[in-house]
């Protein structure tokens, strides 16, 4: 964390100092705004806690409900999810009070006496070692909190407008094209009806969202035939794998059993078979107690004592997925900008079962927050809008059919497919961790030179690997130091040690000086140096024999009031901390050329470009194909 | 975290339910308090916050600022500190946020050219791995918050009640004995005085502590002939080493370096020589301009240009320990129960230069909390508190002489004692980290079997080591699971893996069903039975092998109002944790004995009684030393 520099801080450093309007927030929601969110779930709190950060665009979220969401139905973070609240600043606090998933353990039916089932294997959650961060279990309730809390400390000092419920909108012309009518639910504004004018409007308004239809967005999907019922219960048992997350054949039906967060919680899917087609929702009227008897019969020998049940429903899988996530038609796309667009599961709808919907909801809005802040600060033309449904419509149809296979495996009676299940599940490990997302070419998306970082693909996301901070000799990993702070990383592997670095010398001197480098063409002239591109050097030798004060100055940026010169820019490669745990060495890690290479991350942190120092007018040419000149 | 047995928890699972006086707290400070502390710095608030866990006892801190401490003049955090932030649930939080030391840098005299600086030496601040808890540097008022906040969740919702200032106190009879005079300082309350009836009254208040005044405890000690001016500072520099601690000697002078939290900040603790034993202070009255330019003399031949001074001062070292903690005369001792007690400055002030003075404030403080605690909840006879005074006031007297030595050393000129410096440094380290306290066998350390567990010092805090949770498969640091809830633990290192370990099992028979047991003597009845007592076994054998439903009962209790069965306190040895960093065999580690251990660890962390198996009459008798039957 870094403060103090523009001025001392003596409370939470996390309160960031209030800014644009921040310094003034508003307490009833504007009747003009930039952007517009509609719902307060995952996607919509994630979409206004990274807008947050760009305190000269005026942000409101609206929620029908009146007050923060008590208990919430989706539960499973991805290490991908836990990556992301690393940038905005709680994931260690989330994963304290989470439930951790280490591995999974599969029961099937006893070969020598099929009433009982056995456990028939483990595999580990994480084998291959994926991610650095844990996979989680937690209530929905505690994200939606823990992005809330970052809105309130961001310098927009934002906070969601609970009450109002959205009616319809209509996009016009204008500098507010959006006019979206909505209606109050709760207190004094309830039943009265208002008209809020935006720049942008998101539908983040789940599975039956009325934005989704005013657009005219198709979701494409088949009914599904198969029916579970779900449970959060406290009970007391005899089944030894009661505390981790179980995927469970037996003769009598298939149990996905997930522990929750607190030490005693837990979800059970039980599985109700097949619907007929003609059922017409009568599977939803199943109870309770028949989910429960239906539980242990699944369970046999074993059985459970339900204490107390927090929570159950029943319902049967769908699998849609909207055709575009905007308002652009698609025959219209690249002639028209879109001024509404849609996130979550306006998009997507699936099984609740790999544990997927939160997760790909927060990365969509995590995906268009960054492009609507660039665009109404003025960085960006906003013919960077159009990428958000390029990019992520194909990520939710990836996901539709993972989801329906996932589903349609875990549905199978257990003879024929408890192993092959299995084997689906450790090698598409990376899938349901949320890894997999991988950018094609595109406006943000160079063609790079992959061969100079083997290990770090164009397109995904940075997976950071550990480094030394020079000026204060602690190991760091360095992509936990990206912020949601919606600038770009440009990380410049140097080409051999400091002095002995020729093309990294170069290649800094250009970037501080040359009129076409993208720091003096994109920056703001009123603004910190550093202000859109963090750029940062790792060299590859011990920390002890690097001269923090000797590194170019393009690493070295002064800023604030104070023009305190910022040293926590500069890197070795001489990592052992055995009390956080970080060893190795990056350049081996990540595959990277030892001649250098410059490896350029967006804000929602994929890697956007991989260049070499001579490439100096390719990286100008990228940066200028979506920024403004400042 | 364990949680959602006593219902189900939606918002924030650190904020406990409320209890006892927290259920109604008081707004305006009461008339009769339990416990009524006097400042809210580290030692009263520490006091304050373990306290506020015991809901049963009112506990009121007053404080003569009107509101939160903003710049605090401690910052040094030990290892030991933060370990014990852990238990506190906010280690985490604070180490985001502090500046982290992991070396020390020696500068000396060039011998080429000894107007210069030259770089001598580094050393690592942990080579030998005492802790695996960081040592960090954060502002004294971060700590103080994360005090408060602990204490507002608490079941107490215990907060300060600021602005009013101690006057006087005097100790007579009857239920609430102490009398004590205040005086409000601010707002409304300003200059109305009032008297408070208190059981227990902790003097926190400092280096010229009133408390300390009133029942006539001598403060011993050599006044100081050596100055030092202090800087929180905002510079520009071409000193390489200026985010990294450092002790400089130079022909100019010394310096001891400390970086801050934030990236930028430092404070310079800048040796401004002998004080004339007839100076009366003027050394004082040194300018800071004059500290800034000795700086830049000492620094030679690098320089600091000074953006911002955040905080100085000048001060002499003083070296000062009080003789007893408490009101009762050491003639007395025995043979009359203590009312009042000082802790923190007001019982040892010496230099600031080791970091220590928050740190040692704050273990006085957990110590006596604890014990309050246990007396003003029935479990103990008054006797209890009488340690306090005996186990600090020699931790105290080591303080002192440590600080002594080192702060001569520090301001020793530089030729005869550069080497000598960094060998006293590295050969100490492990008590300026906080480890080195080792209470003597009393009433509370029992004369225990050092031999079943080699590397679990007797009377040392319990030093932890990581083993596998066998319910959720998760690797866990079996210390940090001590949370400061006022219970004893008690593990059961079992003398071999399940179903082949007949003496834990008989063992733990004996404690679930004899009425000799700590647990049945000692828990009241209508408590949970782990309310006193948190037992738990390690088994040395594979988590997967152990099936926790066929644990002995007393290692899976049924508590709350469910009955729920508790499942986590039953740990397997097999810890292989790349996410966490962590590894390694608890047994070996802390050379456990292949027949079973019994270890005891206080509320406080230490390392109070170890015993085999049969030793069940020993367990009892000690625990009859100090608890009353329930």
């Amino acid at each position: 964390m870094q403060f103090h520099h523009h001025g001392y801080v003596s409370e939470d450093p996390r309160v960031l100092p209030a800014d644009g309007v921040g310094l003034n927030p508003p307490k009833e929601l504007p009747e003009k705004v930039d952007v517009l969110i509609v719902g307060s779930g995952p996607a919509g709190m994630m979409t206004a806690a990274q807008l947050a950060m760009f305190p000269s665009a005026t942000t409101a979220v609206i929620e029908r409900r009146d007050g923060r969401l008590k208990i919430g139905h989706a539960d499973g973070v991805q290490a991908r999810s836990v990556e992301t609240f690393e940038a905005f600043d709680f994931a260690k606090k989330i994963t304290e009070e989470a439930y951790r998933i280490t591995e999974t353990r599969f029961w099937k039916p006893d070969p020598d006496n099929p009433e009982n089932i056995i456990r028939a294997s483990i595999t580990d959650d994480d084998p291959t070692g994926i991610s650095e961060f844990p996979h989680l279990i937690v209530n929905q309730a505690r994200v939606l909190d823990c992005l809330r809390e970052f809105m309130a400390n961001s310098p927009s000092r934002t906070a969601p407008f609970w009450g109002w419920e959205f009616l319809e909108l209509t996009v016009g012309e204008g500098e507010y094209p959006v006019e979206v009518k909505i209606r109050g639910t709760a207190g004094e504004q309830e039943g009265t009806e208002r008209t809020i004018y935006a720049k942008y409007v998101l539908g983040a308004d789940g599975a039956h969202s009325k934005v989704r239809q005013d657009i005219g967005a198709e979701h494409i999907g088949k009914p599904s035939y198969h029916a579970w019922g779900v449970m959060d219960i406290l009970v007391n048992t005899d089944f030894p794998d009661i505390r981790t997350k179980c995927i469970i054949h037996s003769k009598a039906g298939a149990i996905l059993h997930i522990p929750r967060e607190g030490g005693y919680l837990f979800r059970s899917y039980v599985d109700l078979g097949e619907v007929p087609e003609d059922d017409n929702g009568q599977v939803r009227k199943t109870p309770l107690e028949e989910i429960i008897k239906k539980c242990n019969e699944i369970l046999h020998p074993y059985s459970i004592d339900v204490k107390e049940v927090a929570w159950w429903s029943v319902y049967e899988v769908g699998h849609r997925v909207t055709d575009r996530f905007d308002d652009v038609l698609v025959e219209e796309a690249g002639t028209k900008q879109p001024h509404v667009f849609i996130a979550g599961d306006a998009c997507h709808t699936h099984s609740a079962k790999a544990g997927q919907g939160m997760n790909v909801s927060m990365q969509d809005g995590f995906n268009l927050a960054w492009k609507l802040g660039y665009v109404l600060s003025g960085r960006s033309d906003p013919s960077l809008l159009a990428t958000y449904s390029a990019e992520r419509q194909v990520i939710a149809q990836d996901l539709i059919d993972f989801d329906s296979d996932w589903a349609r495996r875990m549905a199978a009676s257990p003879g024929e497919d408890a192993e092959a299940i299995e084997d689906f599940y450790v090698k598409t490990a990376e899938f349901p961790a949320g890894f997999m997302t991988e950018y094609p070419p595109s406006l943000l998306i160079g063609q790079g030179k992959q061969d100079l970082a083997t290990r770090v693909p164009l397109g995904k996301r940075f997976k950071s690997a550990p480094v030394v901070r020079v000026c204060d000799a602690t190991a760091q990993h360095l992509g936990h130091l990206h912020k949601a702070d919606g600038r770009f990383r440009i990380y410049a592997f140097a080409d051999g040690e400091q002095g002995s670095c020729p093309k990294l010398d170069e290649w800094a001197e250009w970037m501080a000086t040359s009129p076409d480098s993208p720091v003096n063409r994109h920056t703001p002239k009123d603004a910190d140096i550093d202000s859109i591109f963090d750029i940062k050097v790792i060299y590859p030798m011990a920390h002890r024999d690097c001269d923090v004060t000797k590194a170019p100055k393009i690493f070295r940026p002064a800023s604030g009031p104070l023009g305190l010169i910022d040293l926590n820019k500069v890197f070795a490669t001489d990592v052992d901390d055995p009390i956080q745990g970080f060893a190795g060495d990056i350049f081996e890690m990540r595959g990277i050329d030892k001649g250098g290479a410059v490896i350029v991350v967006r804000p929602d942190m994929y890697v956007s470009h991989i260049l070499s120092f001579d490439d100096t007018a390719e990286l100008g040419e990228y940066f200028a194909g979506f920024l403004k000149d400042a």
